[in-house]
């Protein structure tokens, strides 16, 4: 059911939505763009993009841009990068962009976004991604991608139906008979246009893998406002950050999802290789903008609670991060 | 050995030292201040202090101030309100203040204070005291009292000989011969001074009890830099706080100190009764003075690894605020 040629409406232009969007675009892909606040500046200027994987600067006169998805056209795939801080905007911005086999790709943080995604358009037509990425949004227009950047794709239908099941053995026959070859297709068709994409089995089992790296980083780094490659240079954040992973490893296993017991080692090597890095939620609590808590931090925590699972330090995080949002938001308003 | 009119030196001029020493000057005792940045407004203008137990001035002619204890006569008690951060300046600060009999009260926060004063002077005399007290130098000779401010004293060679040990029970003989009514008459004279004072057997009791509010308080508001009010607001907070007392009770009870089950309850009833306050970590934080994390939060936490306690949360909160003060430095710096 997807066309060889399928189109694509990018639902929130960000950093992650320009840049795989823009990726889409180049390779000669019909590509819509939702935009809010950067709309003027791009409809002036197109997008400007500096890449690991090669630059290149989309001209306003090859892009599809638009203030509203009632303007735009039905697509073959909509890809959702907006943050999950905004999911409640999505039951109104996505139902124009739907024809009857439409998927609906999300490649938003943390957990959670594919469960909402279906309960709003059915389960069928959702593809869950997660972006492995060290992407900026530097100014109106202009990303800024500097390490990393390839997807894990599944189609949603092949997961477990709860956090709380077992993961599917590759053995056992998936629940319907959709087109089992979707999330195949497309991660070739994104590997075609520079974005290395691996279509994976457990999209969960994904999931919980960066939510290893998320949690601590994206949590010790907001709380003390420092890069990632000052907040790794001591012993000291070594050791908890092992300590927090280690939670997170227990409570994805009481889920059925084993993680690899080395998984801590290789999120630091992976650290140490990235160099000075802002992480998302720490710039968002520099621009004052809402925190990505509820996927990143609180689903993660009840399903610790669920499964009575002690994660004393996820859940320190989790209270510290809430009030410092709580402040954030009470200056802003 | 204690005269009937025992002269001070108060090592610390600060809001604890200036309320202090000031009630006893305020009362007719003999005392000397030793002072550093404040010391030329103090010579001006004197001591000015606004107290919910009776606000009072002490005139620069009733005052004894010095810029260094080289200058300032032995005395019968050094009273050392310096904040722990500077305990290594004490070796040299406090010899020229002893004769052979000269007592060293320590108003410090935290654990650790004694032993150290007990290893440069001699245990003999070292009496231990804890100030419950809600107090701030709002400027230079100008300090608040907004609450509480009652003491406990101990002769220190009345405690355990180390916090590994049981807590010595009342009936057990005393380790040595001297005087044991030392801090009982101090605390007759503190109290004729109008500063309520009690006298205690084991002033490590004492330390673990204001520990369990130290902790969570002045760590949790140090980092999130709220007041105490707004730190309480919040069901999630309470519950934070409560799960760091545990954690303290449990590391007391392991060298043999059995705080009440109920101190957690009582620690924010009586927190709910200070309304807004900002704590002295805090307060250090924003004036980007050194934390006072070695007596307060590092020495709770070698005792409870010295007993294998786990302290998941005492933990994580040693480490933000270690990052949090090596940043402040850094900046200063």
């Amino acid at each position: 059911v997807l066309p060889s040629n399928p189109s694509f409406a990018i639902v929130g232009s960000g950093a992650i939505g320009s840049y795989y969007g823009g990726r889409l675009a180049q390779s000669g892909l019909p590509v819509h763009f939702l935009l809010r606040s950067d709309y003027d500046h791009v409809r002036a200027h197109g997008l400007k993009i500096t890449s690991i994987a090669g630059d290149f600067h989309l001209a306003p006169s090859h892009l599809n841009i638009y203030r509203s998805t009632a303007d735009m056209p039905k697509v073959d795939i909509v890809l959702v990068t907006l943050k999950s801080t905004d999911n409640p905007a999505l039951a109104d911005l996505i139902p124009p962009l739907l024809h009857e086999s439409t998927a609906i790709i999300t490649l938003q943080n943390g957990l959670g976004n594919e469960d909402h995604l279906a309960s709003l358009f059915g389960a069928h037509r959702i593809i869950g991604g997660v972006a492995f990425t060290c992407i900026n949004r530097l100014s109106p227009g202009v990303i800024s991608h500097t390490d990393h950047g390839h997807i894990h794709l599944s189609d949603w239908y092949l997961a477990p139906r709860e956090h709380t099941g077992g993961a599917r053995s590759a053995a056992s026959p998936t629940p319907n008979q959709q087109d089992p070859s979707r999330a195949i297709l497309l991660a070739h068709l994104f590997t075609q246009s520079r974005i290395p994409t691996t279509p994976v089995d457990n999209i969960l089992f994904t999931r919980w893998s960066k939510l290893t790296w998320n949690i601590p980083f994206n949590g010790l780094t907001t709380i003390l406002d420092v890069p990632t490659d000052q907040l790794i240079a001591t012993p000291e954040a070594i050791h908890l950050i092992e300590q927090i992973i280690q939670e997170i490893i227990q409570t994805a296993a009481a889920t059925g999802i084993h993680l690899p017991p080395d998984i801590a080692a290789r999120q630091i090597r992976l650290t140490q290789s990235m160099g000075p890095y802002l992480t998302s939620t720490q710039l968002d609590r520099r621009h004052r903008r809402p925190l990505e808590l509820e996927s990143l931090f609180l689903k993660p925590l009840a399903v610790a609670r669920l499964h009575e699972i002690p994660v004393p330090r996820l859940q320190m995080l989790s209270y510290l991060l809430e009030s410092i949002n709580n402040a954030t938001s009470k200056r802003t308003s």
